[in-house]
This record gives C-alpha cells, structure tokens and sequence, in this order.
C-alpha cells in the first residue's frame, strides 16, 4: 500500500497515543517515532520501536541490578573502550525497528545483511504499488573507468534524456501489462470480466527492479553499527547510502555516545596492514619510504598513500 | 554481585521511575519489570526490557502504517494462523530482554540456542559470588533406567543424605580454596599481605559446575518459542525447565494471543510421521492396526501409541 | 556468464580430474559432482562440494574418536531418532555447496533463508546474460480463487497468449534498452562510441524480475532440510519448488539414511495441534466428533479433516 | 570417552583408508587428517573434515563454472583484495571440522562463537572422565596490577606448591565423589549394589570447571578468523590461545593464500580512530603533536603510542 491519505491518518492516529512505562525511554527519538521520512523519490524510513538507550549498553556490560551507568564521562569512556576493543556483545542489547520503503534493487543488497529481521510486503498475496524509482539528473552517472563496480560522471544532453526516457517509458508500460495480465488494478477493479487473469505470483514478473517494495526491518545496534559502516561507506551505491546516511541521524538521536564511538573508530577510523603500519613508523622515524622499499604491492601501496592523505 | 540490599535497592529505583512513551506499551508486563522472581535455590529471572505486543506481531505481518490490527478475533485468528502454518517472521518482530541468575551447568544448556544476544558476568575480571546450587530432596534423583539421560525416583534415606553432604562440602570447600588462591575476598581485603594470590581467570577454574553465574540474555519471541518448547519439555533438565516454566507466565502476559496459539500448536501439539497419521487413518477407518502391520519399528511405535494416549 | 561453450569446456575439466582423500566420501554424488543439471528454462542446480555423509551424522552424534557407525540398522535408528526428536545438531555436521541460476523473483525468495553462504554474481561489476524466464503453458495459472496466494487453473487460448506475448516482449526490450543505456553488449562491444554508457548500477534497474541470477550458496544439512520442508511443499511457488525438488534428488544420493528420516518425519509428516490430537484421541475411542463439538474454529476444523484425509 | 588405546585404534583405521574424489583436495592438510594435536595436560585438536581450498575462494567471488583460478599471483592478489575491503562471503565458502577435547572453562569462552556448529559429549547420558586441567608451573600467574582481565608474575615457592596442591586435590576429590555419587565407575562397574545412585545430569554438578569436556566443532573460513583474531590475540587467555595458536598452524596449511592476507590484514593489522589517524598524518607532515594537543583522552592517546611504537 502506498503512503496515501488513508495511510498518513494511521500513522498520525498512532503518533497521537502516549503511554506510561518503566522502560528506558529516548524523547529525541520519540519525537521521530512513526514518521515517514523522505528518500529517494518515493521511499521512507520509519522508526517503528526501540529497545535501549546508552545507559542500556553500559548496563549489560556490567550486568548490573539498576541502571548500570554512573557518570556521564565514565560511561562515556566505557562505551569507547566497547567500541574500540571490538566488545560488540553490550551493543546488541539495544535494538530497533524500521518500516522502510525502497527499490527492488536496493532491497536485494540490503537483505544480504543476515542479522536481521525482515517482514517483506508479499506480491504473491498483494498487487503492488504503481510506484518506481527514477534517478534524479544529478545520479544519472557513467560506468567509471577506473573501478568496475562504481560511477563516473554525470551523464549530459541527449544521452542523459535518453536514459531518463527508457527508464520512465519502461517503467510504466511494465506497470500497465502487469495489470493488465492480473486483469485487475490496484484498488481491486476487474479491467475485463470475461478474462480470468493471471496468478499473482507470476504477474510480478514484469515487474522493472526499479520498483519499490517495502518491509518491517528489526535489528540490535551492533549489526546496525555494522550494515551503516558498509553502507554508509562511499563505496556503497548511492541509492542504498542514502537510507544509511538517514538511519546515521536516527542513530545519533537515539544513542548519542555509541554513536560517536561508533563516527569515530568505525565511520572515520582507518585500518592498516602489517605491512602498511610497519611504513607509517619507518617514516616517523624519518626514514623516506618508497613503494619500492615498502615490500608492499602497487595496490596495496597507492591505498595506504590515500589512507595517509598523501594520494 | 550478589542479590543484596544495594541491588534491591537499585532495582526499587528503576522501578520508581515511569516516562512517557508512543512505543506498544503492555501493562501487565510492566507490573513486573525489573523484579526479581526467584528461581531454585538463589537464581532468578528479572525482565528488563520488551519491545511490542500481540499487535505488533500483525502489524508486521500486514506491512501496515499502522498498528495493523483489526478486531481482537481477527487479530488472533492471524496469529493463530501464522503459527499454525510456522510463518514465523512476524513473532520476531517482538523482543525481551532478561536478567538471569543461574547455576553454570544450566547455563551451559542455555547457551547451545545461539539466535540471542548474551553479556556473562566475567570471572576473568570479577568475585564470582559464594552462590550455588543445593538440590531440594525431592530432586534428588536417581538416574532413570529407561532413558540414559532421564531421572528416575527420588533417592530416599542414607544415600540422600550424603548426596547433600558431599555437594555442600565440596562447594563450600571449593569456594574456600577459591578465595585462598584469589588471596582476596568477594569484598576486596586481602587475606595475606606476604602473598601475590592467583589470577582471577585461573582460580576459578577451581568452582564446580553448580556455582551461579549470571547473564542479561536478549531474544526475540520466535526464538524465544523455540527454547521454550525444548526446555519446558518433560524431557528437558529440572533444573532448566523451572526457568523456563516461569518464563512461560511472563509471556503470557506479554503477548496472550500469541502465547495461546504457542501452548495449542507447539507445546501442546504433536508431530505424526508419514508411517504415523497412515496408522491413525487406518485406525479411523476402523481398520485394526498392530505394530506388526504398521511398517514401524517397535520403538517407534511405541512412541506413537503414547501420543495417541494408547501407551 | 551463461552456460556457454566456455563454461562447458571448464566444467568438463574440472569433472575429469579425481584426487586421493581421507575424507568420507559418497561416489554417489561424485557422479554428478559440477554437472548443471537443468530447472525452469535456463536455470541449473551443480553440486560443487559436499562435507560428511550419513555416518558423518552419527559420528558427531556420538563424538566418537573413529567413524562412530555400528551396524547400519543401529546408524538408521538413530538417525531417525534423532530426526524424530528434533536433535538438529548432528545434521549440521554435513554441508553441501551449490552453484545454481535461478530467476530473480525466485532468488528473492530463497534468500530468505539466511543460515546459508551465498555468493551471488555482481551486476555492478558485470553485465547481467540475456537469458529470462518464461513460463511454460502449462504453468500460466490464474490466481487461485481459494487462496490469496496461489494458484487456480491455467490460462487458456487468447489470454493465454497475450501473457506470454507481454512477458517475452517486455523481457526483450528491457534488456535491448539496458544495453542501449550501458552503450555497451555483453561482449564488451561498445554501440556508439559518442555515448559515455550509464553505470552498470544503474542500467540493472530496468531489468524485470524474470531475468536469471547466479550464486554459489553453501548450507548445512539441517538448514536444508529446513529450506526443502517450506520450498518443496505444494503451498511453495511452482517456481522455487522445481528447485527444491530436484535437490531432494541429490540429498538422496548423498545421505540416503537422513533423507529417509526427513522424508518420513518431516517432508510426510503432519503437526497437529492439542485440540487436534484430542479429537483424534476421542474419534479412535469411537466418539462422533463434530466441529461444533471439537472447540475448534471452522477454519482451523477444515485443516485437521483435510489432515486426516475426510477433508 | 579418553584417548584410550581402542580411540587411537579408530583413529588409525580412520587414517588408513584413502578414497577417490572431484573435490578439491589439500595434501598438506590431509596430511594430518584425524590425528589428535595435543595441547595443554590432557587436550587435543583434530581436523575431521574440510571443504574448499584456497581456489574455492577465488571461484566463488568469481561465481565461475571451473576453478576460477588464475595465475597464483591474480589469485593471491583478489585473496588480498577481499581481506582488506571485508569481503568476506567468499571466505565462507571453505569450511573446516574439528574434534576438540579442552577444559570446560575453555569451553565456556570458546561457545560464545555463535556462528559454528557444535556437538558436546553430553554428561546427562555418558560419565565425564576423570581427566581435569592443572596449569603448568610456568603458567601460575598472579592477577594483574594494571589490567583487570590479565595475568602478572608467575607464582613462586610456596604459594605456587600450595595453589598446585589445591588444585590437584581438589580436582581428585571432587571426581571420587562424582563417581560415588553415581554409585558407578566411568568402566560401567556398579560401586555399592545396595545403593541406587544419583543421575548424571545431577553428579556433574560437582565436578569444577578445570574438568575436560570434548566436542565436534565446525566453522566456515570467515567465522574461524574472527575467532582466531579475538582467541590468538594476546589479550586472550592463555588456555585458549593455545588452542587458537594450533589452530593458526592448521589454517595455513589448508588455505596458504588466505592465512598469508589474514595475518598480514587481520592478526598483523592495527586499527586506527579518526583522531588517530589525524595525529597520524600531522605527525608525518612534521608537527610536533602531544596527548595535549591531541583532543584524545589519555588512555586513548596511551593506546596510540603503543601501537606506533612509541609506547
């Protein structure tokens, strides 16, 4: 179902309701709760529920009777030296819930992440939405001549239209046959009543990756942590980043110190080689490092040299 | 730690403090939350945290904006419906979390269901407690002669007697030895100053399996299902299906519906193999069927006439 | 890469040569070890590698130094004891490697099963074969009118012909435009040396979910068996179950003990919920039950008649 | 059940028999197929099986009808690539089984590795034996001074002899109780015909966490260096890093190419945080920087030191 009004009005009646509980409670993200926020042209994210907050972390850590926490600065420098050792266990005690609408072909990368909990809108048991991704100008991108799985430039002009035209045209008349051999349209009225139609599960078929489904989506915040450090990346395709770098917002609203940990050592650390750490002290030992006297490989080289700003 | 009047008094504060929240909130799980509800001899079951509630389960069983549910007979004709035909994703869309005080060799049990989240007391950095396990007398049995991993009477006089006296000899012994080598006390002094005493990772070594330890253990309600119907089996050890009985009226009240259709389709339920329902059929058919015509093996069908109640 | 000449030649080589092994070894499925053996109209399933066979099964089960058989009738009765009782770990002890091409809106299915290894073929790095799938006739059904996802009968005559007319043509110019916006063939041929191409990425969108896939997937025994009981079963799309079938083919050549027992507990096997057996109980003591005497909702009534075979 | 002379026996039969196979097979590793490794009093490691090849890597990430090999030096080259970007799928495709006989303690940590699987000799149907861990003289460490999980100086004199002698006794009295509790001997034989004896499930109890337990352990590639990296690490305790270190010697000869990118990326590696990584970089572009001028905390700045080698 797309997000209509008769959606809009469920979503609103659920944010209107406000309970009493002892759990541990997060008003920046109760702020958020049940919104459909915008990505893409037609996707959203939703934060449905939460498990936790930072307390909740350095609570199972010390596997405490209350709360657990005791200064702000101490749990702070508990949760960095979690994150920095690689302890994940106390992060998968918080957890959370998405209702998330994307493309077909985001969504296949997306489910490669196992961890995870997923209740996918069926096609065998519902039509689907006549909703489908077109890229903006600015994401029409050549092939990059230089990484085989990544984009170069824009593309321009008539190349570009040309595209933006297939893409569309395409689209659409895969809608209108997908209707077509279901004999049905979305709001359930019959096209032809002397024809029978063709099997749900089969009519998808049609159907252009381009396409959005949508699911509910549950999972603990060291997976989390995880599925935005590969797809929060930029190396990640834009479509997907875009979803990641969203969810990076609702992170930071939610658990505030994990997720600075997190920015930190995950987002913005860099990892290095035997090799490439034993280069990085010949050279503060003053020595002149070469890719020849390295022992490392021209790749392996060029990337340390990025890694290091010196690329 | 130990169970004592701090800890009380940190979960009485946790308990004190109620906050405002648009997340499913589920009264009757909240009457409880934090307590801790004693368990064998000194462990304990206290929930901390749960995330949805029966409506949750169909909210995300119908991908809906909203709570997804319709009028209660509805709702749990779905989620009877789910279970029944083990569609199990939308039962992971809940989650608990547990504080658990237990003895180690039923801890050792618990951990063999992998699909949780699980933070140990560490006795590598901590004082384990002087806490362990002391069978009652009537669960002080002898080992069944029918089935080589079953319990059989209730070992009487004498022989009971000295059961009880070598478990609590030797634990409390073995507790002794443990702090002599820790040279240290559960509450830091040290017991004599001319020595170094042993590592707290080696001395433990030194405890029996009966000790408690202690975790916080997160799962979702699917998996949740699944160790409850292995472990509150009559199979299951007495030891760790009393945990799992007590778990069983909490989430009762925690999501009934689902609870409900759970006691009808797995705990109470029955599997029949292909040789088993041909039999019920011929017996339905008022065909008089013996083990010799019925193509089983003699245990098998044993196990068979048991479940019809013909045993 | 289709199944070409070149892959033919390389999957001949690799069948040609044997090695020496200490390992268990099932001449069995060596026989069709990298033979694609063909599903749907261009799909494949090809054993690549297996680990353990049946005695592998009771070896772990007994942790035993040697291969842990006794006589096959003793291996066979624990087996299925073992199945019968749901002690799953032992069937993990045996995995088995596929390479198999499959549609994509199969792939989506099966990718839902997520205790499994998958490797799937990148169409951000490459460009994706022309090859999609198009029913058969006799497999252009209509929706079912019963069940809200399945099938009723098959299309007949015109309509029929317009189905398969809109998926073949649709299909066609989907990957005909995909080419034009890559401005490139499989080949690696570029189409008109002005254009840049628009990234690989990207272009993959305006495939339908007809086209084939390929993945190496990996898996345990249990998980598979798991992965056949739902993909096998007659409420399965037509689609991922000709997959499903042919696999319990190989299973049977590779762990014929095993295979037998899933086949009887699980594949042939009925659940039955508690009020399901204590109708059964009070029918075989000669009652006359009724729905309206059964407590059972008509629903719920209908399954256990079908069940019992007086549906 | 001991490595008695009738478990080397099966052992050796196990190890005379050689079959004819299409997989792809490792000499170096068949090489010590079955043969139990000690470690520690009284442990053993033993490969069971294995599957894959470090071939099997590159012809997964290629998703290739052969081999999908190239030269060794390509090959070694996308090995390299997938270990430094976290492709880690490919490495999931070789899988390993081991039978592993170490101290419960051991076993403890060793279980938190969730993405294995495992059958542990069961100590409710079988007898343990009498076979406990008693560190080596040279490994009777002292807790720590400054690290709260780690160990100090070795134990001298008299507080060693008298943790030695702790230990051993109470290991032997606690074994001759379990076996009285029993009322049977590990051999079958009967203690006390006049006394019933307690069961299995509940005698263990009383053994202390040194006793030897044993099981089947099996792991794909990537799971196994992640345990390898947090087991072999010198932050893990030595019980375990034994194990972890054997295991190390195992994998490079099974998969050469795989362990050379995981020692020189992974256990060789070192992981730098985006404040790190900064100083870094000022560091080499000759400014003079201090934990002052840093905006590191101290313990931060104090682990950076350490790892550029200016601890």
């Amino acid at each position: 179902m797309a997000l209509d009004d008769t959606a809009r009005a469920e979503l609103a009646a659920q944010r209107a309701e406000t309970y009493s509980t002892r759990r541990a409670t997060v008003p920046a993200l109760e702020d958020v709760l049940y919104q459909a926020l915008p990505v893409l042209d037609h996707g959203f994210v939703r934060v449905i529920d939460y498990m936790g907050d930072d307390a909740a972390i350095v609570q199972a850590a010390r596997v405490s009777y209350g709360k657990g926490t005791k200064k702000t600065r101490e749990d702070e420098g508990l949760i960095r030296y979690l994150m920095r050792h690689r302890h994940t266990t106390p992060f998968e005690m918080c957890e959370i819930k998405f209702h998330i609408k994307l493309p077909i072909f985001v969504a296949r990368q997306w489910i490669r992440h196992r961890m995870a909990n997923v209740n996918e809108y069926s096609a065998r048991y519902s039509i689907m939405d006549r909703e489908f991704y077109i890229p903006a100008p600015d994401q029409l991108a050549a092939q990059s001549t230089h990484n085989r799985q990544g984009r170069g430039d824009v593309l321009q002009g008539a190349e570009a239209a040309r595209v933006l035209e297939l893409l569309r045209d395409d689209s659409i008349r895969a809608y209108d046959h997908y209707e077509e051999m279901l004999n049905e349209r979305q709001d359930g009225g019959v096209i032809d009543a002397e024809r029978t139609g063709l099997a749900r599960e089969l009519a998808r078929m049609n159907l252009p990756l381009n396409f959005y489904t949508q699911w509910y989506w549950k999972i603990d915040l060291h997976n989390l942590f995880h599925f935005l450090n590969v797809r929060a990346d930029s190396h990640a395709q834009y479509e997907i980043r875009v979803y990641a770098e969203l969810m990076l917002d609702l992170i930071q609203k939610w658990v505030p110190l994990a997720f600075g940990a997190f920015r930190d050592y995950r987002m913005g650390g860099v990892e290095l080689s035997a090799q490439g750490i034993a280069v990085v002290k010949r050279m503060l030992a003053g020595e002149s490092v070469t890719e020849a006297n390295s022992t490392m490989s021209a790749r392996e080289w060029r990337e340390l040299m990025t890694t290091l700003g010196r690329g």
